[in-house]
């Protein structure tokens, strides 16, 4: 029965009991953690033998290129290479960096202030305003890297196709609009993959902005957990088709496919932009990690060779977010409470609690043990509007853990709106 | 007998004699390069033991940290550990980054552009003028650091006790005077150890910005190659007890102690510094590379066992450097063109060719086949206003080819200042 069409008396009794409930799992003393999209120990397992592939001196030596020492700052040519087969693009279109793309990007928005970009009259850090838009629910750490800088982020609605691109054909007529943040496929949280007409537009769109930069986090590009792969654009081309060929940064990384806290970033653009960066980033670094570049490469081969162990990984993840969403539509979906996404890739199931209710809930599982990330954390400055959006991370937790920890967090939802309703 | 002091007829005799060797050499067809710090080849076989102390899945959990994973954005607390050991300081006053300590200087410098310091009244990026001073000859990168994000570059000289203190505490008066640049052990490229005296007085001094920072790039700190290690001051306590602590960023990295291409670099300064600085790169990396931290953990162990290690460098490098001041001792000291330092440490040897003949001499050894750093590339803009400093990097041919390349660089020298006094 739902929880709306209940009558006080009934909504009390639903509350004792669930209250009871909760409080029997709060009394377990559990410390559990779906705060954030961390891999498990057993998908870090998975990879071990990535450790094994350079053994001889002669092992280093890649193309003639000696990994251990200094130089190739845009990266080896071989990784270059691969990350052009994953991503569709041309390797002399890819900049191989660090540990982590989320470096890339930062770095890009920092050369847009100090140095400016290749199209800009002035580095931004010389403008009155800058103006930024962010698709949301979406990744707190892209908004966090926007309000660092002390941009003004502008909302824009995710629809089931991706960003409301009507809102966006408006807001990009602002020349103090100079960017967007995309997850385009697997989005973060919800796990949408934009639809064709999605990026369709966002290729083709016109902003008053020079140097306006599309930023295409491309972090679950091969990150599908059930099913078969699917295939994405090259925007690199698509937006060099549309006349706008400098626009787009796109980027990904490893993170989820090898290490953590040890894979590879990259930053994919024109030839232009990369060339552009190269000769910017050279400043900054001699260059970075080519033995870890190395290993990715005898390790990865290819995108097949790579789509093949994301398999592994899926076959990891998927009991994790089935166990997700089978306890949702048990304990939830009846309720009338709250709505979800059933994501088929990606690191997050999105959920949407009675609007008023993201934070209690969330205090509610922290009180019992589990961590979740922070309510307001998918909406630029931290704040959900509605006070709803709530980010499940699945992916740490092993499955005895994590089935406790939804349990949790269903009977929060719970508690939290019948507490709206009046109890 | 001194050039100076021949007749125009013995320089043209000598002249010939010195040519026709020259032409020999170049008839060789050589491909010799002494442009850059590198290190060789068995230097880079000798540490390859660090790739063996991760084996199982066990190793690569640290006093309970999962270095495959994310997080840790400050490093590893065991890798902070090791390089307070190495470098006199503590822990807290430890960031561990990435693979290049260059890129810890330049983000230091980019966000006191668009974030400010702790104690900046506004981001760099608002002032009108920024003045930084450059100790010269000096390290090319850091220069073109401050020239890339647009700096006023003021040139200090070096003397033998390192920057002239009388000038720099004259300079700093100028609040635009934001910075300055110090490699204090074995300076790049002269090899030259800053005083006690100088120390004392840069700690010490009272520049006008609130927000000056003394970039102490303490690249050799322990890279002996001749004699016994050089104890050298905790630049951070020092700073502190004159009342500084805010002032200096020292920085380090294993680039020359594992691999350069896969080192570790660090930045150490104050507690308020690095919990600041934290904060702000926690907002453009979730954590920088810990497995490689954790490596450098295991091999490296401790200052002691470290100091050890660079003793075997030392064994590898000593030969190189011999051969380069022996070529300069018996070709060059008796001519009265060029004087030279000798140093004990770290990875130049400098050379101040008779006025006006610097770039004359670089680009004769080009044709024969022998590639240097850059003529000017020690001053500030690339500009010696004297066109007189070379800098030698004798470290990555193996000794066979660094004799030819020296002998060759003799002959360049010889030519041109005959060629400048007349032939």
């Amino acid at each position: 029965m739902k929880y709306t069409e209940m009558t006080l008396q009934q909504r009390q009794q639903e509350y004792a009991a669930v209250k009871a409930a909760y409080e029997q799992q709060k009394a377990l003393g559990l410390k559990l953690n779906m705060a954030r999209g961390k891999p498990g120990s057993e998908q870090l397992n998975l990879v071990m033998d990535m450790m094994n592939v350079l053994v001889t001196v002669d092992d280093y030596v890649d193309e003639g290129i000696e990994s251990r020492n200094y130089g190739e700052v845009a990266g080896l040519p071989s990784a270059r290479r691969l990350f052009a087969d994953i991503l569709g693009c041309k390797a002399e279109q890819v900049f191989v960096g660090g540990n982590a793309s989320l470096q890339l990007m930062y770095d890009a928005v920092s050369k847009a202030y100090t140095h400016g970009l290749l199209h800009s009259e002035k580095p931004w850090s010389k403008l009155e305003k800058v103006k930024w838009l962010c698709p949301a629910p979406g990744y707190d750490r892209h908004f966090k890297v926007s309000e660092s800088f002390g941009m003004e982020l502008i909302t824009v609605p995710m629809t089931d196709e991706g960003p409301d691109m009507d809102l966006v054909e408006q807001l990009i007529a602002d020349p103090a609009v100079k960017g967007m943040w995309n997850v385009p496929k697997y989005s973060n949280p919800e796990g949408i993959i934009y639809s064709d007409e999605t990026i369709r537009r966002l290729a083709s769109m016109k902003p008053a902005a020079p140097d306006f930069m599309l930023m295409w986090d491309n972090a679950y590009c091969i990150h599908e957990f059930e099913g078969e792969y699917v295939p994405f654009a090259d925007i690199i081309a698509l937006c060099e088709s549309c006349g706008n060929a400098d626009m787009v940064y796109e980027f990904a990384s490893t993170s989820k496919v090898t290490f953590p806290g040890a894979g590879v970033g990259v930053m994919a653009a024109s030839r232009a932009n990369i060339d552009y960066f190269t000769k910017l980033i050279g400043i900054q670094t001699i260059g970075f990690d080519k033995i870890n570049q190395l290993r990715h490469v005898r390790y990865l081969k290819d995108k097949d060779t790579t789509l093949a162990l994301m398999q592994r990984h899926a076959a990891i993840l998927a009991p994790k977010f089935r166990a997700v969403l089978d306890a949702l539509d048990r304990e939830i979906a009846p309720l009338g409470i709250a709505t979800y996404k059933r994501p088929k890739g990606g690191y997050f199931v999105s959920l949407d609690a009675m609007p008023g209710t993201a934070k209690r809930t969330l205090a509610l599982c922290k009180e019992a043990g589990v961590v979740m990330t922070g309510a307001g954390a998918t909406y630029p400055y931290g704040v959900d509007p509605n006070d709803s959006n709530i980010r499940i991370a699945p992916t740490l937790p092993p499955v005895a853990e994590l089935e406790q920890a939804i349990a949790v967090l269903c009977n929060s939802v719970r508690l939290a709106a019948l507490e709206q309703l009046g109890v």
